[in-house]
């Protein structure tokens, strides 16, 4: 018996956001493996074992998954959003480089998902809708100071930007330390949006100019898009929104 | 009656890939916006009119998609991929900001979708799976100056990189002009992986050393990935995966 292992991305919260191609893949599991939220939205059926299991043990949590695989079974690694935008699908890859030789040639896909940063992007407008980068601010698997290395030349390079986990609470100092080196290098009143629990029920969205943005206005369930020069806000009755255009003058 | 007006992404190409969200409105809609062959992807059926349009007329296609909703028509305007990412949301909004005041008014939303980079990291592992950034390589509405500082910036920031729009007939030499400064700016064989047709039935995916590319591997059909320095291969039987790890050693 031939296994299998999908890394699949279950958009960022509501199921309308779920691909037809994801739905397939859970409907053909056997197992289904990944942190305990994600793992939770997954319906229960005979036939189907759930593996949920805790944050931070993304190798241990891929070798299970890859050994699984290899014993013959359907196993589904569930993400958040997509899974490889800071998600499951690094760490599968990792386990599988390090881990046993005929873990290679094993039939791997990964199926991609609505990511937070487009989300929350679509949430308000178009914050995104010209050059932008995707930044992780936790510094739990990289130096701080190559995070901010990487927000200034990003402001340098007048990109938007898209940031990940900015803050959490074994972290509360990284996030301030980010508001500080992107106030000082971008330095004018950029919109900055705080998406919180995007396309849930209970989702917020907030834009604040940059200079007035203070470090408890995100946590880990915000995903937190600062615009370029170049975006403008377009106010209106209600919320305003905010887009980045296509052109850039010279 | 109320109009709407709803931004779609119909993702990379696989129908497989569009969210029920996405389907929701396209069955609710009266009027379908958009290029040619994203419109083509949209079923006729009675009550629903199609309006499919040239490249490259983004805003009179936004004013008319906009005239059609304050006339109390439920439209959606599709885009490939992701509607905010070089796509019709950031059209559709400058043309609110510049045209009639009642237009902010609209119930307008952006219903986000699978972006081509996403489908493309997918499809060979995850080259996007740390800190990245998305550039389009089109001159047509900004100066190439500020697109080769961009990629100079990435370089030094260590970015992994996605490219849109690398290479068209009217535009050969950009993309020329962009593998030479990166080859310059990185310096190494790091996998720039040229994703064409992404997940249609014709996919093909290339993964070329950086020093190796040549400016024919590209098309307006392909989205290109660079990894970063970090990135890694994986070889096995068959294609190789392609991954950025999750940490960074200091």
């Amino acid at each position: 018996m031939n296994g299998s292992l999908v890394i699949a991305g279950l958009g960022p919260g509501n199921d309308a956001l779920i691909t037809p191609e994801v739905h397939a893949a859970l409907e053909r599991a056997t197992d289904i493996v990944g942190y305990i939220p994600y793992v939770e939205r997954v319906a229960a059926r005979p036939g189907l074992t759930l593996h949920p299991s805790d944050n931070r043990v993304e190798i241990d949590r891929s070798r299970h998954a890859l050994e699984m695989a290899s014993e013959g079974k359907h196993v589904v690694v569930v993400s958040s959003g997509d899974p490889g935008v800071f998600a499951m699908a690094s760490a599968v890859f990792e386990a599988v480089e390090n881990g046993d030789a005929h873990w290679r040639d094993l039939d791997i896909h990964v199926l991609p998902g609505i990511t937070a940063m487009l989300a929350a992007s679509a949430a308000c407008g178009a914050p995104l809708g010209h050059d932008f980068c995707a930044i992780n601010l936790s510094d739990n698997l990289k130096p701080w100071v190559l995070i901010e290395k990487r927000l200034r030349l990003a402001a340098e390079a007048d990109f938007a930007m898209a940031f990940y986990n900015p803050r959490s609470k074994s972290r509360p100092q990284g996030f301030v330390k980010a508001l500080e080196t992107l106030k000082n290098t971008c330095g004018d009143a950029r919109p900055m949006i705080f998406a919180r629990n995007v396309t849930r029920p209970d989702q917020t969205i907030r834009i604040v100019p940059l200079n007035d943005t203070t470090p408890d206005m995100a946590d880990m369930r915000t995903v937190v898009l600062l615009g370029s020069s170049q975006t403008r806000i377009i106010t209106r009755n209600g919320a305003p929104f905010v887009y980045t255009p296509r052109s850039v003058l010279t």
